[in-house]
């Protein structure tokens, strides 16, 4: 069983969340959910609708897998050094890092992502870019793994990464039989991202 | 503006909601969202996360859109009779009534499907066949609009039929471009269902 620590704030994006814990969550032998946040609680998502945090940020967290979303929020919790210092301490106790569109501005200013090859949304590519100079930011990926950090592109991509990190744990099978129970035609290929040309990135 | 009612109920599918909420979410001067419950409060999904529903259900309630979930939370709420007398009175208002995945049992309860062509989620296919003996239901559709009735096949359709019906109100330029933003592939082609087969229902 792999606890996932999902984090939330004020202005996340509704389904950088819901669409790899849908995916997730169809697993629940092998996954248990856990949103969390700096408060405990109704927290506003970027397009107003409210998920619920049941848990807050403590010292002592470990969690299996950490995953961070993005979303307009992000903007502002780039500059929240204790959430950012409780990201770097879970992810450290961490097997896997997960993060979705501009999560990854997070992870990155957490310091985590120094010298790493890393994907983020395509609209805000230039400015996560600045989150991180170390960062070896990929122009063109629908989501990038290395080590035990697996980053995606923009929003829908989060769907196609947490797939991808269920095979990388459980098989190819077992993620196409979750993309089956959500009727969800899974892009398998990771390297396989349209919007970056869309975007002028390429 | 539309005001959207969404309907969350315990056990409600996770991405049946916020995958089409995110599409709508993405256009704050179009859609008004309203997460509505029996019960205010935080809801837990099927998925064991939980939303949070900001408003209860009343008589007078009126959503210019009526939205409805699936999930195995469906089960139990097919015999809910308050609920699905609700849902019939504010769909009677209402502009247009949607449902993703199992969603289209709980119209179909309410006596609102009756003769009318509905889609709804391919491994539940039977079942809810028996909610609505008079429904003309789609083996094969992406998503299916009937008068003022738009009913998606399982989760993930629903981000498609969404976009369809955004397209619908405003135009399928303003649809590609909430795809774009959110860095999604639209199935734009609401007959295309590989799932039909995969589940042996032609």
């Amino acid at each position: 069983m792999h606890r996932i620590g999902v984090l939330i704030f004020p202005g996340f994006e509704l389904l950088d969340v819901f669409g790899p814990m849908e995916m997730f969550g169809l697993l629940p032998d092998k996954y248990e959910l856990c949103m969390v946040a700096e408060t405990p609680g109704p927290v506003a998502s970027n397009q107003r609708l409210s998920a619920y945090a049941e848990h807050g940020l403590h010292d002592d967290d470990t969690y299996d897998i950490l995953f961070v979303p993005g979303g307009a929020g992000t903007r502002k919790e780039i500059g929240n050094r204790p959430l950012l210092r409780w990201i770097a301490e879970v992810s450290a106790q961490a097997e896997y890092t997960l993060s979705v569109c501009t999560g990854s501005a997070l992870l990155a200013r957490a310091g985590l992502l120094d010298g790493r090859k890393a994907a983020t949304n395509k609209s805000a590519f230039s400015w996560v870019e600045e989150q991180g100079p170390k960062v070896k930011w990929q122009r063109q990926a629908r989501w990038v793994e290395d080590g035990p950090f697996i980053t995606s592109s923009g929003v829908t991509a989060g769907m196609d990464m947490a797939l991808g990190a269920i095979a990388l744990m459980h098989g190819q099978d077992t993620a196409r039989d979750v993309a089956r129970w959500c009727e969800y035609t899974w892009q398998e290929d990771k390297t396989n991202d349209p919007f970056a040309r869309m975007y002028g990135l390429v």
